[in-house]
């Protein structure tokens, strides 16, 4: 009997279409009806209210289902017993260990596999969008555009500018390259002990990190979030980055100190920040990040393109296709590492 | 005897050491004292006053004058008179076809060396930044931000989209590199009938430029002002325009018929515009572009990186050397194509 594939977030049809014809050996089940729909393009954890009725018949599909793709966000806390046969979910999303962790799911027989590489080019490019906007003075072009007010002004380029990218997975990777492209130097910390991509000019291991802070005029947090990182950029590390350097975290809020980051944008000791991620999120209206004008705020946002559910349905099918050969599959989470 | 170099605008000493340094076989005359204080980094344009003494000084070392690094602003009107002597000015901007004409400084005898390529990097990357920014709804982040209200939002990457270049010069092929190394589908419109650069896909003669527009996902002007370009974008041709393009202008105020524009954008025809130059300049305050939210405006500053000064002086050190063995400069304004 085909394994019975359930589709737990939204997807086009003409993903679904892809899916089944390219992966036959399937049953895929896909009940949008069932589903949130989405609030914009690849919104993949939209909520959903289902009658009475409508909840059985999900149920009843959960109940049958071996494979999911994406987290059942409308049972995190009751999916293992809801879900007796799964063996596999494929996620949308790289950053899973910590919700693997805290939902119980790391549990004999489960596997996950993350969307890893899925972001990497939307969110290179929007670290590079934050770098641009520094290095041109926008915040500055915004003042003189509020005040009505033209006036000349010096900028720099970014050949020759140092950027440190904590983190080098398949976004740190694909950052490094597009910085080299710029004439950057390229540092990065990472944790595995593999040769240094051709596009880094020096590797640091994590208990040099230290060494690389105050050499970084941009510093990119590009880590996945594990007991080890969270809260690996606080204050006294923060007092170690060059003066006016600027930090762009697109990695997890918890991994930086955001009370002592605030305090160093204000004083001017920090040029600025680029925050894909806050802690908490959303963030709240009172936080006093929203009112400084040299940060960039993008709402988790970053690596939402509207190219991502193509991205996410190649990904899967090619899985799809390794699982029933029984071949290990692309970018499955390790339990260990957290990524 | 050695031929006299007068610096007409301010370099750093450093670069004043250098020049001497490199080329040894001129006499040159630094008088920061004569001329005005930069008001930014860069600054090639700031005014001065000079008193009685300092004038008579000034106007002697105009008449020994036998090359000039930048134009004498404080003399625009009467430069032919007071520098008799004067064979060749190396300007520090490229588009200086118009102001030679304006000042009828296209005599006999005289050559213009251009400062094409120093702001090439600068431009493209102002032009990436801003295309970055319309790709990932930076204005929405902004609105935002403002409102104090986090809301996940989608956006989407450069890989795929399409830019139409106009004018492939210096800045317009740097970019043109850019964009390809993006994965973005690169058309341009050139007058010259030369091989297209590997970095464009299509290469359009002035005559197809309507072909061109309704393709463009971004449109970048980057053509010298000439008669030929003076209007160029105009309402019929905005029309034409792909709709939701963004328009981004590095050229010159004058090829664009801005009131159009401005229409076209606040009633969304277009998404946004990056205009580092408008018509005229300053912008004035009443000006309606200030108060549209999907536009940037940079002040005529996008090529004013603190990098340039450096460029500069390597490119004159190159033109002094050349000078003297009698060969042909580097960057020569032709004064028929007016760049």
């Amino acid at each position: 009997m085909a394994a019975k594939v359930l589709i737990a977030s939204y997807l086009e049809p003409e993903h679904i279409a892809r899916i089944r014809a390219e992966a036959p050996a399937f049953d895929v089940i896909y009940r949008p009806d069932l589903i949130g729909a989405p609030r914009f393009q690849a919104d993949h954890t939209s909520p959903h209210e289902r009658s009475k009725e409508e909840e059985a018949e999900w149920r009843a599909l959960l109940a049958q289902a071996e494979i999911l793709f994406d987290f059942d966000h409308t049972h995190r806390e009751d999916l293992p017993e809801l879900a007796p046969r799964l063996k596999w979910i494929q996620a949308t999303s790289a950053g899973i260990g910590q919700f693997v962790k805290r939902y119980g799911y790391d549990r004999p027989g489960w596997i996950f596999t993350t969307a890893s590489g899925v972001h990497a080019r939307p969110l290179a490019e929007f670290c590079l969008m934050a770098m641009l906007m520094f290095v041109k003075n926008y915040p500055l072009m915004e003042a003189q555009k509020r005040d009505r007010h033209w006036q000349r002004f010096n900028n720099t380029e970014l050949r020759g500018k140092t950027v440190g990218i904590i983190g080098l997975g398949r976004i740190g990777r694909d950052l490094a390259q597009v910085c080299r492209f710029f004439g950057m130097r390229v540092l990065a910390c990472r944790r595995s002990n593999i040769d240094r991509p051709p596009s880094v000019d020096e590797q640091y291991p994590p208990q040099r990190l230290d060494e690389l802070l105050p050499l970084a005029d941009f510093l990119v947090l590009s880590t996945p979030h594990t007991p080890e990182t969270e809260g690996l950029l606080n204050a006294g590390r923060i007092g170690l980055m060059k003066p006016g350097a600027v930090l762009i975290n697109i990695a997890r809020g918890a991994i930086v100190d955001q009370a002592a980051l605030t305090r160093a944008l204000r004083e001017g000791r920090l040029g600025g920040a680029a925050l894909d991620v806050t802690d908490p999120e959303p963030l709240p209206p009172d936080d006093p990040l929203w009112a400084l004008p040299n940060v960039i705020i993008s709402h988790h946002s970053a690596s939402t393109a509207d190219t991502e559910n193509g991205k996410l349905t190649a990904l899967f099918i090619r899985n799809l296709r390794r699982y029933l050969k029984g071949e290990p599959l692309e970018n499955q989470l390790d339990l260990d590492l957290m990524y």
